[in-house]
C-alpha cells in the first residue's frame, strides 16, 4: 500500500451508513415504487420532475419553505448524473465523482451528510503520448513535457480566454457586451484567431473535450466563456489539485444523493417517467404511466433536451422549445480498469496519462483510499465517444488497455475488470456530462432558459449561473428554483389574506 | 389588372376541385378522426407517422407495392409543413410554397393531379434597402445595386462555395474527401476564410438566412455544403426564375397533399399524435391517446428534434439520439400583407424587397394569378424570427409595414389584412423550413439519420438526398423508404416461400 500522504484514508472512511454493496436495494425501496393508490389523482403542492441532486435540493427547500412535495423520477435509481456502482468489494462513480474549490453547497452537503472526502491521487509522473506518435513522455508536471513556447503560448491563451469569460455575466449571458459577436462564433474560431503555437492549440483542445465531452469546434464562444466564468475560470474547470478536480467522496456519489434524500422519504417515487404536464387556472396535472398528480407548480429538472420530450398542454412558447432543441448533451463514455493493486504507484506514476490524439484523451487514478484495489478511471469524449459508442464494451476495453500499455507498461494489460457508461445510450439522461450551446442560440433564445411557463418552473443544472454542469450548478440551480417557487406562491397568498383582513 | 404575361392564369386556374374556401372542412372529414373502434388494437402491415409529403409519399408506394399501411397524423389536417390558408376570396401559403427546376417529383406530382403551376411574378424593379440606412435603391436586377468589386466578390464566393459543395456525396456527406475538417468549421468561418468584400458577404448572408433560417455562423460548412449540393448549387437554392423560387401552385400547396391523399382514404387518420413505439419479436405497437395500432414496420416522417420525442421501447441507439439533439429547426415566421391590389405594379415595382439588416429580410409578390387582391409575402428569419417571436403579430405587423413602407412608399401602409404563422409555436412542427446540422454532428452521427432501428424507418425531408429540407426531398424520403421496408419484406417473406417448395 502506498505511503503517500493524499492516499491515507480519511477520519470517516466508512462509506454511507453501511456496506457499499447495499446501496443499490436502498435507493428502490418498495415503498418508492408505488404509484398513487388505486390509480387516483394524488395531490401536492409541487411536483419536482427528476432526483439528481438539483431536484432534491428544490424538494428539501420547498420542505422547508412550508410546501409539500412530490419528486416522481424516471430511473429505480436516485442521483441522476451521479451513479455509483459496486465492484471488487470497492466503489466505482460512472458519473459525477469529483468536487473541488469553489464548490461550496456541495462541500457543506458531503459535510454535513459526514460524508467523506479524499484528495484524487496525482503524487508520482505522468505520462504523455506524444501526438503523432513516439515514445511516451514521464513528467513530473505536464509542463514539463511541452516546448518552452507551448507553454507560454498556452498560458497566454488561457489568460486571453479568461478576459473573454469576465465579460459574460453569469445570469445572463446574452446580455454579456458583444454577446452577438461572441455568440457568432465557436470556440475554435477564436483559438484559431488567437495564433497560438500548436502544442498549446493542442492542448487546450484537450481540456476544452474534457470539460465539455464536445469539440471547441461545436461550442459558442459565448457558451465557453460563460461555463467556464460559471467556474471561476479555466483554471478552476481545467485543474486537479486548486480545481474541479481535486476532491472524491469515500463512497462515491450517489449514496451521498441518498443520504440527501432521507429526509424525503417517500415524497419521491422512483420508476415514475413523467409523459405529460397538463396546466389549467388551478394547477398542474403531472400525467406517468404509473398515475397522475396534481400540484400547485411543477420544477422541471431535466437536462433541457429531454425536457422537451415531455409533452405540455398548452404547449411550450416556440421560443423555449427552440432553446431545447439547440442545447445538445456533450457526449462521453466513462470508464474504470480494474487491477488487484495500483501497481503505477511502485514505479512512480500517478497513473495520470494525457493522449492528445488517442481514442481516450486522458486518465487518472481511481482507486479508493484503502488502494485495495488499483483503478485507472477515463474517458472516450466528444467525437471519440461517438466513433467508441459503435463498439461493444469489450472492444472499448481493447482500445482502453492499448492506450495504458503503452502509456504505463505492459503490465497494464493485466486487468481483472473492465467497465464502462455510455451515457448517450441512458435513456433519462441521453448524454454527459451536460449540455453544451452551438453558435447562436444563447443571443437568440437564452432568456427562455430559466424564465418559468406559468407554472412550470425549469431547473437543473444546465440553469445554474454558477457551475453549471456540476453538482454545485446542480444544487445551485435547485436552490433557486425553490425560492422562485417560495415567492411565487406568497405573491399568490397575498391578496387573499388581504381579503379577510 | 396587369398586362404582365407571367401573371396570367394558366390553362387550369381553378384551385383543386370546388372552392378555395372548403378544403380546411374536406381536410378533416369525420371518419378520419375516428381511433380504432372499441379502443382495440388494429393491425396494418406499416404504419406511417405523419401526413405530409413524405408521409403521403412512403404510404402510397407502400400501397403500390402491395403492403397495407395506416398514416397517422398529429394535426388535423394534411400537408405537414406546407399549410395553405384562404382569405380575401384567395388563398396564402403559410408554408413552403414554391417548386423549381429540379424538383421533378413535386413537378410531376403536380401534374398527375392537375394543379396548375404559375411562374412568381418577378415583372418590375427590385427595392433594395441599403445596410445601414440611406434612401432605397430602385433596380432592374440585384446586381444593379452592389458596386462592382461586391458583385464580382460575390460571384467568386458563390464559385468557390460550389465547388466546396461538389465535394459532398449526397448520400453520406460524411464520407465527402475532408469531412472532419469540413464539419469542425461554420459556414461563418469559411466565408470569412475567403474574405470577401463586405458587400459581397452580406449578400451571401442574406442569401443563407432565407435558405436556411438560420445565420451560417450557426451551419456547420459540411451540412452548409450538403444542403447546396443536394439542391444542385447555389443558384439553385437562392434564385426565382430557374430556382427554388419559380414557380408557384394555383390553390396553394397543401391543396396538392390532399388530392395526393384521397387515394389513400380511411387508411389516413388525422389528430393522432403518437406517444409510443413498443417494438418486440413480431412487429411494432405503435400507441397514441386515440389508439393503438400493430405493423410490421413504422415509417417516422417527423422532423427529427420532434422524432426523439417519442417513447421508443426500447430506447433508440445512443447514436441516434444524439443525431436528433443535434438537428435543431429554423427559426421562420412566415407573412403575407393583403392589399386590394398589387399596385407596386403600376409603379413598375416587383414587390421584392432586399433589406440585409432589417427585421424582414426580402419580401416577394405573392398575388395570386387574377391580381385581387395584392399580396406580399416575406419572412423573418433566423434571429429575427427569434426576436420577433416575442412580439405579438400585431406588433410584427408594424415592424413588416415600417419595412414596406420605406421600400415601397406610403400606401404601403394601407393593408387590409396581415397574416403570419411562427412556426416555432405550431406543436407538431416546431420551426421551418427544415433542420440544420450545427458543427461536428454529421460526422459523428450522421450514419444514423437513415439507418433503420430495427422496425422502425425514417424518412421526412430531412433524411433526403436530393433537395434535403423542400417538398422535393420529401417526396424522395418517402420513396426511399418505401423501397427500404419493400425490399426488407420480400427478404423477411422469401425463406418462408422456400421451405413450403
Amino acid at each position: 500500500m502506498s505511503s503517500d500522504p493524499t492516499l491515507t484514508p480519511p477520519e470517516r472512511a466508512e462509506p454511507v451508513e453501511t456496506d457499499p454493496h447495499t446501496w443499490e436495494h436502498r435507493s428502490q425501496p418498495d415503498d418508492q415504487r408505488n404509484p398513487p393508490a388505486g390509480g387516483g389523482v394524488e395531490s401536492t403542492d409541487v411536483v419536482v420532475v427528476g432526483a439528481g441532486f438539483a431536484g432534491l435540493q428544490a424538494a428539501t427547500s420547498l420542505l422547508e419553505g412550508g410546501l409539500e412535495v412530490t419528486v416522481l423520477e424516471a430511473r429505480d435509481r436516485l442521483g441522476g448524473r451521479t451513479h455509483t456502482r459496486t465492484l471488487h468489494d470497492t466503489w466505482v462513480d460512472l458519473g459525477g465523482q469529483w468536487i473541488g474549490p469553489g464548490q461550496d453547497r456541495a462541500a457543506d452537503l458531503a459535510r454535513r451528510l459526514e460524508v467523506a472526502t479524499y484528495p484524487q491521487p496525482t503524487t508520482g509522473d505522468d505520462v504523455v503520448l506524444p501526438a503523432g506518435g513516439g515514445a511516451p513522455l514521464r513528467v513530473a508536471d505536464l509542463a514539463d513535457a511541452m516546448e518552452h513556447s507551448d507553454l507560454v503560448g498556452y498560458l497566454n491563451l488561457v489568460s486571453a480566454f479568461d478576459v473573454v469569460c469576465a465579460r459574460v455575466p453569469l445570469d445572463a449571458p446574452w446580455e454579456a457586451p458583444g454577446a452577438g459577436e461572441l455568440d457568432a462564433q465557436t470556440l475554435a474560431e477564436w483559438v484559431r484567431d488567437q495564433d497560438p503555437p500548436a502544442g498549446a492549440a493542442l492542448l487546450f483542445e484537450v481540456g476544452v473535450q474534457a470539460v465539455f465531452a464536445a469539440a471547441s469546434s461545436q461550442l459558442s464562444l459565448l457558451h465557453a466563456a460563460f461555463y467556464t466564468a460559471a467556474a471561476g475560470g479555466w483554471s478552476r474547470l481545467t485543474d486537479t489539485e486548486g480545481g474541479a478536480q481535486q476532491d472524491r467522496l469515500v463512497g462515491g456519489v450517489q449514496p451521498l444523493a441518498e443520504r440527501f434524500a432521507e429526509p424525503l422519504g417517500d415524497r419521491i417515487r422512483l420508476c415514475v417517467p413523467v409523459r405529460r404536464l397538463i396546466t389549467d387556472k388551478e394547477g398542474v396535472v403531472v400525467e406517468a404511466d404509473e398515475g397522475s398528480w396534481l400540484a400547485r407548480r411543477v420544477v422541471v429538472t431535466l437536462p433541457p433536451t429531454l425536457a422537451a420530450r415531455i409533452d405540455y398542454d398548452p404547449p411550450l412558447p416556440g421560443g423555449r422549445d427552440q432553446l431545447t432543441q439547440r442545447m445538445p448533451q456533450g457526449s462521453v463514455i466513462k470508464f474504470h480498469v480494474v487491477y488487484p493493486t495500483p501497481w503505477w504507484r511502485e514505479r512512480g506514476l500517478s497513473g495520470t496519462v494525457l493522449a492528445p490524439d488517442r481514442a481516450v484523451g486522458v486518465t487518472f487514478d481511481g482507486t479508493p483510499p484503502t488502494a485495495r484495489p488499483g483503478i485507472i478511471t477515463g474517458f472516450f469524449e466528444g467525437a471519440h465517444a461517438a466513433e467508441a459508442a459503435r463498439r461493444t464494451s469489450d472492444e472499448r476495453r481493447q482500445v482502453v488497455l492499448d492506450v495504458l500499455v503503452d502509456a504505463l507498461g505492459p503490465d497494464a494489460r493485466e486487468a481483472i475488470d473492465y467497465i464502462d457508461l455510455d451515457w448517450s445510450e441512458e435513456p433519462f439522461t441521453r448524454g454527459c456530462y451536460g449540455a453544451h450551446l452551438p453558435p447562436g442560440a444563447w443571443t437568440a433564445h437564452g432568456t427562455a432558459l430559466r424564465q418559468p411557463v406559468g407554472r412550470i418552473h425549469w431547473a437543473g443544472t444546465e440553469t445554474a449561473r454558477a457551475w453549471a454542469g456540476y453538482i454545485e450548478g446542480a444544487l445551485e440551480s435547485g436552490e433557486r428554483v425553490a425560492e422562485e417557487i417560495l415567492a411565487a406562491e406568497r405573491k399568490h397568498r397575498r391578496p387573499r389574506g388581504d381579503q379577510r383582513v
